[in-house]
């Protein structure tokens, strides 16, 4: 293979941590936020319990808390019989009603369900014999004081915030949203929003950049489209750079041809272009760069091709910019390969494929098209396979590791 | 088993059932949206191709676009030389450059890669012979006029609004979000944000149902805590049923004690409550009812019987009332379970697993904890094994599905 614009194409794993060398990032700006607007943002500081949970003993079920040594030997046939009392001091031979949750009144050790009860005026009959701390959920049994909870960089689900709630926490410190800037560049696209010459088309990249920025909880700006023209693109990268924390292009990158916008990149300082050319399929073109110490990530025009760049190099950068301790992966699902796939030794092989689940079993169906441009090969598909370098295609049949972008196919329900 | 409040418990399918039936839930409303605003949102109309993409054939590669029999024979010891033009019509002997993209001019058919080629002033060398429409995408070839694209109830991902800007849609028509009204109940528990007295917790409930309900695409709105009286319960069940579509209530119902919830949906009208008491683990308390022909649904006081009430329930309503087809599935993977799970026949139950990966296989270990109270069990696990109401209990090392609803853990990449 003669390639005129890369003298090599370098290996991703490579490329990420050159990248990321240079970029040095720290820890992300913090931001106090509501617990109601925490949901999906990262958290910024590590969750410990200040208190145990229960914070008293309380009961685990609907029915009466007693003193255990009242039940003994009592049976269906031979039932005890209690006092019933409203005090929050039981004495022997008393009974206290008590719902779920409700705190254990002094001096009882234990609840004894409804169902095992019977009321008789003021008074309960006992049917059954049960060990002290029965049905009590005891001080500290769910968390300890002083419990590592949730590690900072975890992203927020309902759960994480019920259990910050139920700690007392109003509000959570979160990793401040990253400010990407987008801009792609073309003569022969325009905005979704305007005319459209016969030889023109109608930008998609941008609307999926952001759109997948948004999903990993980033703010965006959209820096409209640049003719193919150094001047223009040179102007919208320095202006993105002014007010942005990230810089994304789309287009004027590729294989050996129109390369203006690493061009561009590399006159507007340093170092400027750190990778041009990646072991990547799609998505060769990509490059990864740094200005004024802010990252920028050079896209594929091609709309797949745009998007597999992304998802290998801005997914990354934007969960460590988060402050997440890896990047964050997609849900996996192992299947079984349908149909044989093609891929290039020493090229890392992101494949479109539909997972379905069928009669209990997961397969995965590659999801061709002649080229890798077309956007329906992402919208018919729900995942990744992704080849590694060191294989030669995969045979049908096989058993692969999908990356699920998308909801799996249901053919029968399990 | 005795169940004073419980005749019988129904089974999930026919609680479902009995409750969708009741309520004839008909087409959402829709509303208009900014492709950047719709992410996430469900789609309400089907999404059909207007237009054929590519809509011209267009080059594949970076390359020259040239007349096919002007290559015949072409060789690297035998080059062709052609005239470099830049009109819109290649006539024979001549070769105008193209980027990716760009729409192929007029009598050429095929696309010449740049490394098959050298130039020499206005003289272009190509080295190699290529059949006819080499390296075009012609017209149409990724969606043609009139294709089925996306169907109406699917959740819009990046790569949908990708295609929809792609084919000049500057909007698209989503469904309405619902609205749900949430009542916590009970006399033992307090808002984070108040002061609180020893024998008080604070409510976490709100907190997780509100994100769940946020995170399925609806808004939802806090109407407080009512206190264990059937007044307090029944005035701000009114006012939420007036200003909402959904009603959702969490304490207040259990097994054969406190059922003040249930007595005033009762009370409030027709047909009021519809199942009260499932066949479910944790979460047999949970109630579904409908009061002015909207749903209402109640569940445990709990917290995690109040999010598996929401996840058997509350989801399965929410997809129905975005316009889905079938309830939203979380990522399913199979998994080998490590330790026994016990379950009662005839419930269905929810383990909440832990799911890690492990030298390229997954693992489900079961959370356990004394009582289903602990919120930490959600936080410290990813996913549901649900047992389903035949079974009695899972062996160790049996496969299993489990559902996700966080990450995988990763023990070793694969």
């Amino acid at each position: 293979m003669k390639l005129k614009g890369f003298q090599k194409l370098t290996f991703i794993d490579q490329a990420l941590l050159t990248w990321f060398s240079a970029l040095q990032i720290g820890k992300p700006n913090v931001v106090e936020l509501p617990l109601k607007e925490a949901l999906g943002r990262i958290l910024a500081e590590d969750l410990i319990a200040h208190e145990a949970l229960p914070r008293f003993d309380k009961s685990a079920m609907d029915g009466y808390a007693v003193k255990s040594a009242d039940l003994i030997g009592a049976s269906k046939s031979k039932p005890v019989v209690l006092q019933l009392i409203q005090s929050d001091h039981v004495n022997s031979k008393e009974a206290k009603q008590v719902w779920t949750g409700n705190p254990i009144p002094k001096n009882a050790d234990l609840v004894v369900m409804l169902e095992d009860t019977r009321t008789c005026g003021r008074q309960l009959e006992v049917w059954c014999q049960l060990s002290p701390w029965s049905n009590i959920s005891k001080i500290g049994e769910d968390i300890k004081k002083g419990d590592f909870l949730v590690k900072a960089g975890t992203r927020l689900n309902p759960y994480h915030l019920g259990l910050a709630a139920a700690l007392g926490h109003n509000n959570l410190k979160v990793a401040h949203k990253p400010k990407i800037a987008i801009i792609a560049t073309g003569n022969e696209i325009v905005e979704v929003s305007s005319e459209r010459e016969s030889n023109q088309i109608y930008d998609s990249n941008k609307t999926m950049i952001s759109a997948m920025c948004h999903e990993l909880g980033t703010e965006t700006t959209d820096f409209g489209i640049a003719k193919d023209n150094t001047d223009e693109i040179a102007e919208k990268i320095k202006n993105a750079l002014k007010t942005s924390d990230v810089v994304i292009t789309t287009g004027g990158t590729s294989v050996g041809g129109l390369d203006l916008v690493p061009e561009v990149v590399n006159k507007l300082g340093k170092p400027g272009v750190i990778v041009h050319g990646v072991a990547l399929r799609p998505a060769m073109p990509t490059g990864v760069a740094m200005l004024e110490g802010k990252p920028v990530l050079i896209l594929s025009g091609n709309p797949v091709a745009a998007v597999i760049g992304f998802e290998v190099f801005g997914r990354p950068l934007i969960c460590k910019l988060l402050g997440m301790p890896q990047t964050e992966h997609r849900p996996m699902v192992k299947a079984v390969l349908m149909r044989r796939i093609t891929s290039v030794l020493g090229r890392k092989t992101y494949v479109r494929v539909r997972v379905t689940l069928k009669n209990g079993d997961l397969f995965a169906e590659p999801i061709s098209a002649k080229g890798s441009g077309s956007i329906s090969t992402m919208t018919q598909s729900n995942g990744y396979l992704i080849v590694p370098e060191n294989r030669e295609g995969i045979s049908e049949s096989e058993t692969v590791f999908v990356q699920m972008f998308g909801l799996l196919e249901v053919a029968n329900d399990v």
